[in-house]
Protein backbone atom coordinates (compact mmCIF):
# COMPACT_ATOMS: atom_id res chain seq x y z
CA UNK A 1 0.00 0.00 0.00
CA UNK A 2 2.53 2.49 1.06
CA UNK A 3 4.27 1.68 -2.45
CA UNK A 4 0.97 2.40 -4.09
CA UNK A 5 0.82 5.57 -2.34
CA UNK A 6 4.26 7.09 -3.10
CA UNK A 7 3.89 6.12 -6.92
CA UNK A 8 0.51 7.99 -7.19
CA UNK A 9 2.09 11.27 -5.44
CA UNK A 10 4.78 11.17 -7.85
CA UNK A 11 2.73 10.80 -10.68
CA UNK A 12 0.75 13.88 -9.76
CA UNK A 13 3.56 15.90 -8.70
CA UNK A 14 5.70 15.04 -11.88
CA UNK A 15 4.38 14.92 -15.19
CA UNK A 16 5.83 12.48 -17.86
CA UNK A 17 7.09 10.43 -14.42
CA UNK A 18 4.90 7.30 -13.69
CA UNK A 19 2.65 8.30 -16.12
CA UNK A 20 2.53 8.57 -20.29
CA UNK A 21 0.82 11.71 -21.55
CA UNK A 22 -1.95 11.05 -24.84
CA UNK A 23 0.88 12.46 -26.86
CA UNK A 24 3.23 9.72 -25.50
CA UNK A 25 0.61 6.93 -26.04
CA UNK A 26 0.16 8.50 -29.69
CA UNK A 27 3.73 8.39 -30.32
CA UNK A 28 4.46 5.16 -28.83
CA UNK A 29 1.73 3.52 -31.37
CA UNK A 30 3.18 5.21 -33.90
CA UNK A 31 6.54 3.10 -32.79
CA UNK A 32 4.73 0.04 -32.41
CA UNK A 33 3.31 0.38 -35.48
CA UNK A 34 6.93 0.96 -37.05
CA UNK A 35 8.38 -2.09 -35.23
CA UNK A 36 5.52 -4.54 -37.01
CA UNK A 37 6.42 -2.65 -40.51
CA UNK A 38 9.99 -3.33 -39.89
CA UNK A 39 9.53 -6.80 -38.90
CA UNK A 40 7.11 -7.59 -42.05
CA UNK A 41 10.09 -5.81 -44.09
CA UNK A 42 12.38 -8.60 -43.11
CA UNK A 43 10.18 -11.62 -42.68
CA UNK A 44 9.66 -11.08 -46.55
CA UNK A 45 13.14 -10.65 -47.31
CA UNK A 46 11.85 -7.49 -48.97
CA UNK A 47 14.61 -4.87 -49.03
CA UNK A 48 12.60 -1.98 -50.76
CA UNK A 49 10.65 -2.13 -47.98
CA UNK A 50 13.61 -2.61 -45.38
CA UNK A 51 15.63 0.43 -46.90
CA UNK A 52 12.58 2.88 -47.00
CA UNK A 53 12.47 2.28 -43.12
CA UNK A 54 15.61 3.90 -42.86
CA UNK A 55 16.92 7.41 -42.67
CA UNK A 56 18.77 8.85 -45.47
CA UNK A 57 22.25 9.24 -43.48
CA UNK A 58 21.26 6.13 -41.20
CA UNK A 59 23.98 4.48 -39.22
CA UNK A 60 24.19 0.34 -38.88
CA UNK A 61 26.94 -0.88 -36.49
CA UNK A 62 27.53 -4.80 -37.28
CA UNK A 63 29.66 -7.26 -35.62
CA UNK A 64 33.50 -6.96 -37.05
CA UNK A 65 32.00 -4.35 -39.98
CA UNK A 66 32.96 -0.92 -40.41
CA UNK A 67 29.70 1.39 -39.89
CA UNK A 68 27.68 1.48 -42.79
CA UNK A 69 26.13 4.94 -43.28
CA UNK A 70 23.28 6.10 -45.62
CA UNK A 71 21.26 4.12 -48.36
CA UNK A 72 23.74 2.93 -50.64
CA UNK A 73 25.85 1.02 -48.11
CA UNK A 74 22.63 -0.47 -46.47
CA UNK A 75 22.10 -1.65 -50.20
CA UNK A 76 24.85 -3.14 -50.82
CA UNK A 77 24.36 -4.82 -47.93
CA UNK A 78 21.52 -6.60 -48.35
CA UNK A 79 23.06 -7.48 -52.00
CA UNK A 80 25.56 -8.99 -50.27
CA UNK A 81 23.28 -11.14 -47.61
CA UNK A 82 21.44 -12.37 -50.97
CA UNK A 83 24.57 -12.98 -53.05
CA UNK A 84 26.23 -15.29 -50.62
CA UNK A 85 22.73 -16.94 -49.49
CA UNK A 86 21.22 -17.36 -53.02
CA UNK A 87 17.65 -19.16 -52.80
CA UNK A 88 17.68 -18.13 -48.67
CA UNK A 89 13.96 -17.66 -47.28
CA UNK A 90 12.71 -16.71 -44.12
CA UNK A 91 10.73 -19.75 -42.46
CA UNK A 92 10.19 -17.26 -39.62
CA UNK A 93 10.97 -14.21 -37.71
CA UNK A 94 9.65 -13.09 -34.49
CA UNK A 95 10.66 -9.78 -32.73
CA UNK A 96 10.16 -7.91 -29.45
CA UNK A 97 10.86 -4.55 -28.26
CA UNK A 98 11.99 -3.49 -24.91
CA UNK A 99 11.83 0.37 -22.92
CA UNK A 100 10.20 2.32 -25.48
CA UNK A 101 11.19 5.88 -25.13
CA UNK A 102 10.06 9.33 -27.16
CA UNK A 103 11.29 12.78 -26.74
CA UNK A 104 10.52 14.88 -29.41
CA UNK A 105 11.52 13.43 -32.61
CA UNK A 106 13.99 11.41 -31.34
CA UNK A 107 13.48 7.92 -29.85
CA UNK A 108 14.99 4.69 -28.39
CA UNK A 109 14.17 0.90 -27.64
CA UNK A 110 16.03 -2.02 -28.00
CA UNK A 111 14.64 -5.42 -29.24
CA UNK A 112 15.25 -8.95 -29.40
CA UNK A 113 14.88 -11.43 -32.42
CA UNK A 114 14.80 -14.86 -33.42
CA UNK A 115 14.97 -16.28 -37.38
CA UNK A 116 14.91 -19.06 -38.92
CA UNK A 117 16.01 -19.36 -42.70
CA UNK A 118 15.93 -22.08 -44.76
CA UNK A 119 18.57 -22.47 -46.92
CA UNK A 120 19.55 -23.67 -50.83
CA UNK A 121 21.35 -26.59 -51.87
CA UNK A 122 20.53 -28.86 -48.77
CA UNK A 123 21.96 -27.07 -45.80
CA UNK A 124 20.52 -27.23 -42.54
CA UNK A 125 18.30 -24.21 -41.88
CA UNK A 126 19.90 -21.28 -39.70
CA UNK A 127 18.27 -20.61 -36.47
CA UNK A 128 19.73 -17.72 -34.86
CA UNK A 129 19.04 -14.99 -32.18
CA UNK A 130 20.04 -11.58 -32.13
CA UNK A 131 19.56 -8.12 -30.26
CA UNK A 132 19.40 -4.57 -31.43
CA UNK A 133 19.14 -1.31 -29.47
CA UNK A 134 18.05 1.08 -31.97
CA UNK A 135 17.47 4.85 -32.19
CA UNK A 136 14.52 6.11 -34.33
CA UNK A 137 13.68 9.81 -35.76
CA UNK A 138 10.47 11.19 -36.98
CA UNK A 139 10.81 12.93 -39.96
CA UNK A 140 9.08 16.35 -41.35
CA UNK A 141 6.16 13.70 -42.80
CA UNK A 142 5.94 12.60 -39.11
CA UNK A 143 7.31 9.00 -40.09
CA UNK A 144 9.66 7.02 -37.82
CA UNK A 145 12.64 6.09 -39.35
CA UNK A 146 15.74 4.07 -38.51
CA UNK A 147 18.75 6.91 -37.55
CA UNK A 148 21.00 4.27 -35.74
CA UNK A 149 21.07 0.43 -35.45
CA UNK A 150 23.26 -1.76 -33.62
CA UNK A 151 22.51 -5.99 -33.65
CA UNK A 152 24.53 -8.31 -31.84
CA UNK A 153 24.39 -12.10 -31.63
CA UNK A 154 21.98 -13.20 -28.64
CA UNK A 155 22.72 -16.43 -26.39
CA UNK A 156 20.65 -19.47 -27.63
CA UNK A 157 18.51 -20.98 -25.41
CA UNK A 158 19.84 -22.71 -22.60
CA UNK A 159 18.26 -26.49 -23.13
CA UNK A 160 17.14 -27.65 -26.47
CA UNK A 161 14.42 -30.21 -25.74
CA UNK A 162 15.95 -33.41 -26.83
CA UNK A 163 19.48 -32.40 -26.39
CA UNK A 164 21.53 -34.76 -24.41
CA UNK A 165 24.14 -32.05 -24.25
CA UNK A 166 22.79 -31.05 -20.70
CA UNK A 167 21.17 -34.35 -19.39
CA UNK B 1 27.04 28.77 -54.32
CA UNK B 2 23.34 26.89 -55.13
CA UNK B 3 24.61 24.67 -52.37
CA UNK B 4 25.05 27.31 -49.73
CA UNK B 5 22.27 29.27 -50.88
CA UNK B 6 20.30 26.63 -49.76
CA UNK B 7 21.49 25.72 -46.81
CA UNK B 8 20.83 28.98 -45.49
CA UNK B 9 17.08 29.03 -46.30
CA UNK B 10 16.79 26.14 -44.54
CA UNK B 11 18.67 26.85 -41.69
CA UNK B 12 16.32 30.10 -41.02
CA UNK B 13 13.11 28.78 -42.01
CA UNK B 14 13.30 25.49 -39.56
CA UNK B 15 14.94 26.21 -35.95
CA UNK B 16 16.98 23.14 -35.45
CA UNK B 17 17.43 22.17 -38.62
CA UNK B 18 21.20 23.26 -39.71
CA UNK B 19 22.13 25.10 -36.79
CA UNK B 20 22.49 24.21 -33.24
CA UNK B 21 20.33 26.00 -30.51
CA UNK B 22 22.57 27.14 -27.51
CA UNK B 23 20.31 24.67 -25.38
CA UNK B 24 21.99 22.37 -27.62
CA UNK B 25 25.14 23.72 -27.88
CA UNK B 26 24.92 23.05 -23.45
CA UNK B 27 23.84 20.04 -23.84
CA UNK B 28 26.35 18.69 -26.01
CA UNK B 29 28.86 19.74 -24.24
CA UNK B 30 28.00 18.21 -20.91
CA UNK B 31 27.87 14.79 -22.94
CA UNK B 32 31.16 15.53 -24.15
CA UNK B 33 32.27 16.27 -20.28
CA UNK B 34 30.04 12.81 -19.56
CA UNK B 35 31.84 10.49 -22.88
CA UNK B 36 35.62 12.37 -21.01
CA UNK B 37 34.05 10.83 -17.50
CA UNK B 38 32.99 7.21 -19.12
CA UNK B 39 36.58 7.05 -20.51
CA UNK B 40 38.33 8.24 -17.18
CA UNK B 41 36.63 5.97 -15.28
CA UNK B 42 37.16 3.21 -17.97
CA UNK B 43 41.20 4.05 -18.57
CA UNK B 44 41.61 3.65 -14.45
CA UNK B 45 38.90 0.53 -14.29
CA UNK B 46 37.12 2.26 -11.51
CA UNK B 47 33.98 0.52 -11.02
CA UNK B 48 32.44 2.89 -8.57
CA UNK B 49 33.36 5.48 -11.11
CA UNK B 50 31.66 3.60 -13.72
CA UNK B 51 28.65 2.65 -11.95
CA UNK B 52 27.95 6.19 -10.88
CA UNK B 53 27.68 6.36 -14.37
CA UNK B 54 24.29 4.55 -14.86
CA UNK B 55 21.04 5.22 -14.82
CA UNK B 56 19.39 2.90 -12.03
CA UNK B 57 17.75 0.97 -14.23
CA UNK B 58 20.33 1.34 -17.11
CA UNK B 59 20.49 -1.95 -19.54
CA UNK B 60 24.01 -3.58 -20.96
CA UNK B 61 23.16 -5.46 -23.98
CA UNK B 62 26.83 -7.29 -25.07
CA UNK B 63 27.39 -10.23 -27.12
CA UNK B 64 26.21 -13.46 -26.40
CA UNK B 65 24.89 -12.55 -22.84
CA UNK B 66 21.65 -11.76 -21.58
CA UNK B 67 20.45 -8.43 -21.37
CA UNK B 68 21.71 -6.70 -17.60
CA UNK B 69 19.58 -4.29 -15.90
CA UNK B 70 20.48 -2.50 -12.78
CA UNK B 71 23.27 -1.58 -10.96
CA UNK B 72 23.60 -4.95 -9.41
CA UNK B 73 23.50 -6.61 -12.48
CA UNK B 74 26.66 -4.65 -13.90
CA UNK B 75 28.36 -4.56 -10.57
CA UNK B 76 27.99 -8.24 -11.22
CA UNK B 77 29.67 -8.31 -14.49
CA UNK B 78 32.17 -5.88 -13.96
CA UNK B 79 33.50 -7.95 -11.25
CA UNK B 80 33.46 -10.90 -13.25
CA UNK B 81 35.47 -9.36 -15.45
CA UNK B 82 38.20 -8.74 -12.24
CA UNK B 83 37.81 -12.25 -11.29
CA UNK B 84 38.12 -13.76 -14.57
CA UNK B 85 41.43 -11.82 -14.99
CA UNK B 86 43.36 -10.93 -11.66
CA UNK B 87 46.38 -8.43 -11.95
CA UNK B 88 44.75 -7.14 -15.72
CA UNK B 89 45.84 -3.18 -15.97
CA UNK B 90 44.51 -0.95 -18.18
CA UNK B 91 47.74 0.19 -20.48
CA UNK B 92 45.48 2.14 -23.00
CA UNK B 93 41.91 3.37 -23.86
CA UNK B 94 40.86 5.57 -26.15
CA UNK B 95 37.56 6.86 -27.96
CA UNK B 96 35.64 8.60 -30.03
CA UNK B 97 31.86 9.40 -30.32
CA UNK B 98 29.69 10.90 -32.96
CA UNK B 99 26.70 11.86 -34.20
CA UNK B 100 25.43 13.23 -30.73
CA UNK B 101 21.74 13.57 -30.89
CA UNK B 102 19.91 15.06 -28.01
CA UNK B 103 15.75 16.16 -27.69
CA UNK B 104 14.83 16.67 -24.23
CA UNK B 105 16.11 14.88 -21.45
CA UNK B 106 17.28 11.48 -23.82
CA UNK B 107 20.37 11.67 -26.29
CA UNK B 108 22.41 9.27 -28.24
CA UNK B 109 25.60 8.98 -29.84
CA UNK B 110 27.76 5.83 -31.07
CA UNK B 111 31.28 5.34 -29.82
CA UNK B 112 34.07 3.40 -31.33
CA UNK B 113 37.13 2.34 -28.49
CA UNK B 114 40.52 0.98 -28.74
CA UNK B 115 41.84 -0.64 -25.20
CA UNK B 116 45.35 -1.96 -24.21
CA UNK B 117 45.04 -4.59 -21.26
CA UNK B 118 48.39 -6.02 -19.52
CA UNK B 119 47.50 -9.09 -18.22
CA UNK B 120 49.03 -11.05 -15.17
CA UNK B 121 51.04 -14.25 -15.86
CA UNK B 122 52.95 -13.57 -18.62
CA UNK B 123 50.28 -13.64 -21.04
CA UNK B 124 50.05 -11.40 -24.30
CA UNK B 125 48.37 -8.28 -23.48
CA UNK B 126 44.90 -8.01 -24.85
CA UNK B 127 44.68 -5.33 -27.62
CA UNK B 128 41.08 -4.89 -28.84
CA UNK B 129 38.49 -2.82 -30.59
CA UNK B 130 35.02 -2.44 -29.82
CA UNK B 131 31.89 0.39 -30.89
CA UNK B 132 29.10 1.13 -28.57
CA UNK B 133 25.62 2.33 -29.17
CA UNK B 134 24.74 3.84 -26.50
CA UNK B 135 21.33 6.08 -25.06
CA UNK B 136 21.64 8.47 -22.52
CA UNK B 137 19.19 10.43 -20.00
CA UNK B 138 19.34 13.13 -18.12
CA UNK B 139 18.39 12.87 -14.62
CA UNK B 140 16.41 15.15 -12.47
CA UNK B 141 20.09 16.63 -11.03
CA UNK B 142 21.06 17.67 -14.40
CA UNK B 143 23.30 14.67 -14.93
CA UNK B 144 23.62 12.51 -18.22
CA UNK B 145 23.91 9.17 -17.20
CA UNK B 146 24.18 6.08 -19.61
CA UNK B 147 20.78 4.47 -20.23
CA UNK B 148 21.30 2.00 -22.44
CA UNK B 149 24.21 0.61 -24.05
CA UNK B 150 25.40 -2.07 -26.54
CA UNK B 151 29.05 -2.39 -27.38
CA UNK B 152 30.11 -5.27 -29.88
CA UNK B 153 33.66 -5.72 -31.24
CA UNK B 154 34.89 -3.49 -33.91
CA UNK B 155 37.16 -5.04 -36.50
CA UNK B 156 41.16 -4.56 -36.52
CA UNK B 157 42.99 -2.54 -38.89
CA UNK B 158 44.84 -4.90 -41.35
CA UNK B 159 47.90 -6.28 -38.98
CA UNK B 160 46.28 -7.32 -35.72
CA UNK B 161 48.68 -7.55 -32.62
CA UNK B 162 48.33 -9.66 -29.70
CA UNK B 163 44.98 -11.86 -28.89
CA UNK B 164 41.40 -11.14 -30.28
CA UNK B 165 39.48 -11.92 -26.88
CA UNK B 166 37.75 -9.47 -25.15
CA UNK B 167 38.66 -9.21 -21.38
Amino acid sequence: MRAIGLFVVVSCLCPGVGRATPKDESARAAIAAFNRAWSDATRRMDDAATLALWEDDGVSLLPGKEPLRGKTALRQLLADVHARLPGATMKSFESECFDIEVAGAWASEWCVEHQVVALAGGRPPFDGRGRMLVVLHRGPDGRWRLAREMWSRAPQPAAPQGSTRHP
